[in-house]
């Protein structure tokens, strides 16, 4: 199972996004868990890998599972750890092999284009520090079919 | 990839632990997750299943990554997720499939027998609501090999 780890990096009412290149969507840097690793140890050496900063103490604030359907079929289930960070040490990348690497003004966030389940994890983000569980269903082409997250009202 | 969640029921300083037969030793009461559930989502119903008891606002409090090693060679890896709470409903189930379900007064939970790896972590949870992030490396014996954890010092 896969299983990725992310952290929203925040400096001066900017959080720092990842521009993909395939749909434009933006997305929250992080990657894959390597085997053994804690999601802790995980976000820290991806998040290093894709923007040469250094996180540090990157707090959990999200836990999700994703399944990916095609009809009724899971096609594909994963999980991910959403971490928030507010201090960090280096100097950003100039290129990352993903993407374009950009401090988003926050109150921007909202209206940008990404996963419609990544914008009620940043609504959520956005207003509150407490921990947020969820669910997200979605077809192969992250169309969103469903989702389920607590707290409610995002 | 097995998934598993448990939670740390306390009440009255007293913690509700399950004594497996298989070695005696005591475990945090929980489950395996299913298909598309949140990790909260999980804790809430294998609590259920498992005790009767209906979790009120159960927290996550630790997450971990277990490797069962022989030698050099990772036969297994999963994920534990581990809640805690003060608040349930309904009344505790008589039998247990799993094993004995018992009220545990907190001071003697560090003297139990158990996985050491849990002993680390019921360090920190009586000490502590911090997020607990760790590695544990085990034997197919459960012995524990090696353990990162952090925060470290327990």
């Amino acid at each position: 199972m896969q299983r990725v780890t992310n952290c929203i990096l925040l400096k001066d009412d900017h959080i720092l996004l990842l521009k993909k290149p395939r749909r434009g969507w933006y997305a929250i840097p992080g990657g894959k868990m390597e085997q053994g690793e804690s999601i802790k140890e995980s976000v820290i050496r991806e998040f290093r890998e894709e923007t040469d900063l250094q996180l540090i103490q990157p707090e959990l604030i999200g836990t999700f599972t994703f399944n990916i359907l095609d009809g009724a079929n899971v096609l594909q289930e994963w999980m991910m750890f959403t971490f928030v960070c507010d201090q960090y040490s280096g100097r950003l990348i100039e290129h990352c092999r993903e993407g374009e690497l950009e401090w988003v003004p926050t109150k921007h966030v909202m209206n940008l284009p990404m996963a419609e389940g990544d914008r009620a994890i940043f609504k959520h983000i956005l207003t509150s520090r407490k921990m947020l569980y969820g669910s997200f269903f979605y077809t192969e082409q992250y169309k969103l079919i469903d989702m389920r997250i607590d707290p409610t009202g995002y």
